[in-house]
Formats: structure tokens, C-alpha cells, sequence
């Protein structure tokens, strides 16, 4: 069973409230490329993320707003600005770190809201049922090549308005020489790699 | 079968001449701290590495002096530079990407020299007989934890004077949210995870 790659590099998600404080009232995310998740776009507008330690410019959010604001970092990006953010899935914010975000009108100091996401696929009911998945959370990516190797904890995340695909942050994209639209494998199993 | 985990930043390594072209006639690398390798020392030098794309500044260089010079990178850093180097061993440089070295006292540009570095174990003849790994030139490494799994192609480098530990890149490390020093497992057989 095989599933293509897209590669998340850093980005935020916005609550109404906070693309308004950053960007001024009634702002609305001008969409720049629609992404493969259905309704689901890279906006043309990017922040500064800050901590007291260092600050990371020109990241991109993504839209539409949330219910939630939310900072996706690598854990090469997370040593650089200072933070050691947990591994979740988007919207479980509770305990992470605190970041600062810094737009052209003004800045939002989240005492929570950095992440690193946690692995997954997107996959409809449907195909999770076809694909014999029903009494699966979680699978196995097997990767071929001179830095292949196998990822653990890669989770289902089901939806009804889904484009089947694996999500990966840029360090295990890089660390397995991955790029968007490869083609890996899914194994599964109590324990994918024995 | 464990073994501890050193990560390798980027840095390079510089044969005599090309140490004196960047810093200057007749000088030698001052030690700042010693590896554990025996007699290989991460110096006080930096310099800037460029690529007509990018540069990335304060690279480390590694010393005593080698009969090669080699800039080791990660892929995060090769995509920020622009360029596509070959995942090698130390020292096997042909067909590898160029690069531009730029110290206080003058630059280098290399036709050749920047690679990814093979993931691999230092260990001596007597561990590799000690551990079973008498017929083992590739071993796999599992690690546990959220962002775990298997790392492919870890290959053993055997010299008299070794000190016993797996080297890997900041993209590995990162993707598998490892630290210094911590203890991974070594997997064995033709093809480890199955």
C-alpha cells in the first residue's frame, strides 16, 4: 500500500481575532496557492516568529482561519529559536510553548500554540475502510533509498472531505531524502518494524 | 546492542594548504574542544560556506588537517544552499557538489568537496569481532519514542583507534528528536526491519 508525500515546512494558523491584531481589521487571507487538503490554502501573508532567544522570518499562514492559532515548527527550527515544543496533533495545545507571533500590525505573545505535528496521513472514511484499515489509529512509513529507513507514529486522521496523503515536517522529509510527491510505503502492525 | 549517539553539525575538514590560503601562511587550528575520536579535535576556525544561491556562515572546521578538504552539510542546509550532494564516506569526493569556502585571509572554490555524510558507527576490528559483527559491513539503528523508527544503511567504520558511537546528521538527529548521548539499539540481518 503506497501514499505521496507532502512536506510541511513551518507555518501558523490564525483565529479570526489574531489575523485582525496582526494584520488590522477586517483583514482576509488573499489565498496564494490552494493546498491538497480540500478548502484548505497557503495565504499570501507570512509573520515573525520570535522567542527570547532567536526569531524566524517570513512563515507562512495558512488559511482559512481557525478556531485555534497554532505555530508548526521542525525541531531544527524549535533548537534554533530556543524551545523544546511537544509532538501533537493540530489543535491539542495544551503545555506547549510559548512563541511570539509578529505581523506587519501589530503581535500576539502566545503563552501555548507551538507544536511539532505529529506524523500522519489524511484519509477518508471510506478509503480507510477499503484500504482494510477500519481497526487501525496509526501506521508505518517504509522508506527505500541510500537514507531510507522506517517512521513510526504515523497516524490516521480521518475526515470526510480528505486528499489521501502523508504529512511530514522538513526534518524527517530531509532526514530520508524525501521530497514532496514520492511515493512510500505503509506497513502495519502492532509493531510495523518486527 | 546499543550504542551512544554523537550528531555532527555541519563543518569542514582542510588539507594544510587550504588552511593557510583562508587564514594565512605558516597557521595551524587552534583546539577548542576534543571529539571523541581519537586525536580529531573541533577547532576554534570558522568559516563561511557559499554557493552562488546562499551562504551559511560560522561553519566549524574540524581538525588535525586531512589530506582532503570536504564540507559536510545537512540536506536543510543543502536546500537553503541550492545545491544536490551525494550522501558519501569521508573522503570519496568525486562527482560531489561545489562549494565555495571563504576564511579571514582568502577563499577556496571547490569544483568538489560538499557531501551528505554516510550515516555510520565508528568501532574497532576487536569490537566488531566482540560483537558478532565479524561479517557486517551495514547495520540498522531502531529508536524509540514518538518520532521513532529505523534508520536504514548505518554503516560500521572500522579503525584501530575508534571510540565506539553512531554519527549522524542534524536532519536524522532532528527527525528522530535525538540528543547527544543517547542510546539507540543496532539491528542486524540483510534487510534489518523485516
Amino acid at each position: 500500500m503506497k501514499v505521496s508525500v507532502g512536506i510541511s515546512n513551518r507555518h501558523v494558523h490564525l483565529t479570526k481575532k489574531h489575523l485582525e491584531i496582526l494584520f488590522g481589521n477586517g483583514y482576509e487571507l488573499e489565498e496564494l496557492k490552494s493546498l491538497k487538503q480540500p478548502g484548505q490554502f497557503a495565504s499570501n501573508e507570512k509573520v515573525t516568529i520570535e522567542t527570547p532567544k532567536s526569531k524566524i522570518e517570513g512563515v507562512r499562514v495558512l488559511g482559512p482561519v481557525r478556531p485555534y492559532t497554532q505555530v508548526e515548527v521542525s525541531k531544527t527550527d524549535a533548537i534554533k529559536l530556543g524551545i523544546e515544543p511537544p509532538v501533537r496533533d493540530s489543535g491539542k495545545l495544551e503545555g506547549s510553548s510559548p512563541i511570539t507571533i509578529i505581523g506587519p500590525n501589530g503581535k500576539i505573545e502566545l503563552e501555548e500554540g507551538c507544536i511539532l505535528a505529529t506524523r500522519h496521513i489524511h484519509i477518508t472514511p471510506k478509503e480507510k475502510e477499503e484500504f482494510g484499515l477500519s481497526d487501525v489509529s496509526k501506521v508505518c512509513i517504509k522508506v527505500n533509498g541510500e537514507k531510507g529507513g522506517i517512521l513510526d507514529n504515523v497516524y490516521l486522521k480521518v475526515a470526510d472531505e480528505s486528499y489521501f496523503e502523508l504529512h511530514l515536517d522538513t526534518d524527517d522529509a530531509n532526514a530520508f531524502l524525501l521530497k514532496n510527491n514520492d511515493e512510500v510505503e505503509i506497513l502495519v502492525g502492532e509493531n510495523c518494524e518486527q
